[in-house]
């Protein structure tokens, strides 16, 4: 009786997070209450994310929470396949690719690219996200990978390619999310060719000349 | 007087023109009502923005081509300074820095970029921008100046490098507009040396080789 009462919380809890990311997602996490939550995941409880969660944070890492252990399986997996010489391509790709593969293994429609966009908008969320998500061991551990092949750039020119990398991985993934779902366009036709195609930019951009102002 | 009613009546229209970008930069296009647009902006009329403006539609079109003005004036004077052989490197510069200075010229805060980044979200509010701000004389005219100049490219990875040169802009400038504003660090000093590191990565991104899959 007992373990079957846990089995409907830990039921509870999954539900809420899921549809606090599809809200999240949808009108950014400052745009929902946990009220808003806890309504539209059908709780007749008003404080069932107050109870089975916790706080906006605590909900905004759990999310990040659920996805990022599979992410970092995924690139765990990699590293361990990486040749003993690996090239820059290399790195970035077990930066890119786990987190897309993830993508690919939710189906249509999914959420937690467009969750990440919107919480990486909001100064606490992003740091939630940033470290839970960007600051896993093997994250870590391919992040330094590829900056010992990268040229010598100012700090603050590889602070801002660190940035764009970051924005052109997380947006282009939002943008397919969505596009899957309205069933309108996407320049590539899988979640594995896009990924092929940022590995390719990321590559570029992290190897283009640095210049002075014009 | 009907002048200066009419001087009020512009006056009303910029008004509500402002509060939307605002409203819409922060909680989307679709999270914000003709409603809350015109009781934000004060108005004791609830359908302010029916009778200054229209419809949804009407707003974002209204305000991006408030903004695409300029842009696309800045677009034409750096077209005419081109040198007479152009680098792919120029016809980038004059695809970023028009807007990249336009958004300078704003002060802090400024909503625009923020506003670019919502509305992109949005299939029908994606194509009004798009017809609005990426569809000018002065954009299009560098748009083929800069394809003549990029390696022959499969159309997907075309389309696709459209489509991150574009989300790299939108969103290193909606984010520097966050950082100005809530004053936190952003890793360039000034909009100016913003817009060089993007033309620098812009250049890298289109030069970039293509692989097939992994």
């Amino acid at each position: 009786m007992k373990a079957a009462r846990s089995d409907r919380g830990s039921q509870t809890r999954k539900l809420l997070l899921f549809t606090a990311e599809r809200l999240f997602a949808e009108y950014g996490v400052e745009g929902v209450s946990n009220r808003q939550v806890s309504e539209a995941a059908g709780q007749s409880n008003n404080f069932a994310v107050g109870y089975h969660v916790g706080s906006k944070e605590d909900l905004v890492v759990a999310i990040v929470r659920r996805h990022a252990e599979s992410i970092e399986r995924r690139s765990a997996e990699m590293v361990a396949r990486l040749p003993a010489v690996p090239a820059l391509r290399d790195w970035v790709s077990c930066l890119v690719r786990p987190a897309v593969e993830h993508l690919a293994s939710l189906g249509v429609p999914s959420w937690y690219a467009r969750f990440i966009a919107q919480a990486m908008t909001h100064p606490t969320y992003r740091k939630l996200v940033f470290d839970e998500a960007f600051a896993s061991r093997s994250f870590r551990h391919c992040h330094e990978g590829m900056f010992r092949l990268v040229p010598q750039l100012p700090e603050e020119v590889r602070r801002e390619r660190d940035d764009m990398g970051r924005l052109m991985l997380v947006h282009m993934c939002a943008e397919r999310e969505r596009a899957l779902q309205e069933g309108t366009a996407s320049p590539r036709s899988t979640w594995e060719s896009t990924a092929t195609g940022l590995v390719d930019a990321l590559v570029g951009l992290w190897l283009a000349p640095v210049t002075g102002p014009r």
